[in-house]
């Protein structure tokens, strides 16, 4: 382990240095915030690309490719000349001394700042129940829905070669744990997908005996969104064919199916190879290190208490944004973490121009949607409540909008085209290892 | 190891049973042709995708999703009612008893057929040097263009954290070997993509310095075009900056680096981090297998010597088309496997109609192309020889036409023109575990 200065460009320029720790909506939108601004800036991320998380599913689906929702950081960023990249994972953060160190691909170096935007999201939680893990893939990274996407494609291969009854009905049964937008959208992809996607694929299976399960904790599915949508959202999965489990929770979980708890008591058993958990997340363990090192209080979920400036009591240099910071009941959404990133970095504007007044953060919500199936959405935006094909286009509109560059709106929008309005999925090729819960084909020889 | 007869649809049909094993253009071509035969089809494939190899560098290379040039069987074939794919390894064939013994995901199956057409293609070969293998990737399979997409844009991040000047000249220097076709559109796509694709995304490394080396045994790159495109070839090559080896043999090639032994005795050593494996390719092992099982002899790289008609001496109910199939000197093209699969199926047609009458294969050359650059390729039609723009247009037209499906066909045009008129490359994400030689992240710790 040896320890190497920065190097250059960055050695020799004494500007004021922002070090950004995560590039998810958060740690984005603050870098491209402080592209004009008299600073220089490194933007630390564990992996090569930003995601958009809102997509996942659709990967996981078939319908997208990784690249799509998946830009390389440094090329969204590349006209940032004062911006470096650099692909590691934080250690250690020392607010005393002002410095952090990071394994840059399996090398340690000491970075040092001025301010220090912590924009580290969120993992998938599986809420102390840890060894549901293995057998239950989270919907969070791109290398979940990568995992994903090979066990669903997997599972229709696996069925059809099946000859036992029992374990071909286990192939063909899909349960998504978690009611929220994730879960739905999961679910009713999963739907259309055995409805239309694989249509006449099989001989001997019938892809629209596939039994997917959405299963919620809580007594209403997108609770956020209000009690309208939420019967909305039940009433057009149902529709679909989904079996929905309000109520519910998953007391045991293995490669083999789950064990659900009703509220009343009663528990039910399904047998299922593929289980999907977009149940809920934690904050990432920064928090945990970031209330060690410098004693600010943690949220209920690990999420860190900040001042209503996005700062850290005491330490006014360090910022945390997006789905790792705690403030006024603000949700884990996309549109939260935008403009929490974007304030941090006006806020550090300001001060380099002798400005050190506090402005608060003013979240400005923008409103949430959930796509059920093609051409039915539900979203809600301020006051209004919007269902159906009006709330499919309006899903439409901003998520093109919001995809990051030119070539991703369009490369999405020409797929949305082949797969809503035609009924292909592009990305269904199985490469590289393939699993499929307890259900791995060298199991059946 | 249990042994099944085969399930439904087929169990009770008694239709003339064509057992396919491959699906490339050989055996996609062959199934195609037999859509409105009086016949039942099995398809049987390893992988559940057809794969469009000659664009396989564009997947390497970040241009194209895996998708694109991977669709699936099930999904091309699926108007094709009498029709079954299989995902399987084919291990045994016994033509006394025309039964086949396949492991289709773990479990042993057995099938007869009345009519076999063998189309199991070739496979990456290190023409004697196995030990090769594992730091040089192939250029055969979706899984090796994965491999070396991450191997490539690894690099590339890999050279960004170095420190040590020698180290970081490895992982920015590309070997490539063999000059045909594969080869020289691959060392063209990877100057590209230094120059152009990845401007301004790194701050320490500039990724003109990138070093692109192209190497072939023979006096000539792409010999079978003739001698002015070899030169042509060549002269658009070096104008790249691609640095082209001629009359050189790899003696050596470690995860450090290659040996190269010239025609004149002389040995060079270059140190490089990717080296990929163009040079050469041999016939699937069940060339080996048929020639033992029936006596049908084999050519020097093992492909089966066939009758003018393309079946076995003596069995007439077996067919070997495209790369595995010797015959009057054919190159291993798509367009010689096209027709060959199509002549197998033409001939079984005919037989069921009670003309037993042999037709030979007569192959139509509509000639071969390889592109150098951006707007820049060599074509050779009939006498016809064309190079730079032209060439390349017609390599679009070409290459547009015979991309199976609609989408695919649209998808590649918008990505083409993001990357050709534009600089963009959609595939970079690194995801799971990536690997570049001998300089692994974890190595530098």
């Amino acid at each position: 382990m040896t320890s190497t200065p920065e190097g250059a460009p960055h050695g020799e320029d004494t500007r004021h240095h922002v070090v950004i720790i995560g590039c998810g909506f958060g740690g984005l939108f603050a870098a491209k915030a402080l592209r004009r601004a008299p600073v220089r800036v490194t933007v630390i991320d564990r992996t090569n690309h930003h995601l958009f998380q809102p997509l996942l599913y659709q990967v996981a689906t078939g319908i997208l490719s990784e690249g799509q929702i998946a830009p390389a950081i440094r090329d969204v960023l590349r006209n940032h000349r004062a911006l470096r990249v650099v692909l590691g994972e934080v250690d250690h953060i020392d607010p005393q001394s002002r410095q952090l160190q990071v394994t840059e691909l399996g090398r340690q170096v000491t970075f040092s700042y001025d301010s220090l935007i912590v924009a580290g999201g969120a993992v998938t939680s599986y809420f102390g129940h840890d060894e549901f893990r293995p057998a239950a893939s989270g919907m969070k990274s791109l290398n979940d829905a990568l995992a994903l996407r090979g066990q669903i494609f997997g599972a229709f291969e696996l069925a059809e070669a099946e000859e036992d009854d029992e374990r071909r009905q286990a192939l063909m049964t899909f349960i998504v744990i978690g009611g929220g937008p994730t879960g739905v959208e999961m679910a009713g992809q999963l739907k259309e997908l055995s409805r239309r996607a694989l249509r006449r694929n099989y001989r001997r299976i019938d892809p629209h005996n596939t039994r997917v399960v959405l299963v919620e904790g809580g007594p209403r599915l997108v609770a956020p969104m209000g009690e309208r949508l939420s019967r909305l959202t039940l009433r057009d999965l149902g529709r679909m064919g989904v079996e929905v489990h309000l109520g519910a929770m998953v007391t045991d979980l293995t490669s083999e199916g789950v064990e659900l708890t009703k509220s009343d008591g009663t528990t039910l058993h399904i047998t299922a190879a593929t289980k999907v958990w977009a149940a809920g997340t934690s904050a990432s363990p920064l928090g945990a290190h970031l209330a060690e090192t410098t004693g600010v209080p943690l949220d209920r979920v690990g999420r860190v208490r900040v001042e209503p400036d996005c700062t850290i009591a005491g330490y006014p240099e360090i910022f945390v944004v997006g789905d790792l910071m705690a403030l006024h009941d603000l949700p884990a959404l996309a549109e939260v973490a935008m403009q929490s990133g974007t304030h941090a970095a006006r806020t550090i504007r300001r001060r380099l121009r002798g400005d050190d007044s506090t402005r608060e953060l003013r979240y400005h919500d923008l409103g949430t949607l959930a796509v059920i199936s093609r051409f039915r959405a539900v979203a809600k935006i301020g006051p209004i409540r919007i269902g159906g094909f009006i709330g499919w286009l309006l899903w439409l509109v901003v998520h093109v909008t919001f995809l990051t560059g030119f070539k991703n709106r369009f490369g999405a929008l020409t797929r949305w085209a082949v797969s809503f309005v035609g009924r292909g999925r592009y990305e269904r090729a199985l490469t590289g290892r393939w699993a499929v819960g307890g259900y791995q084909p060298t199991d059946s020889a």
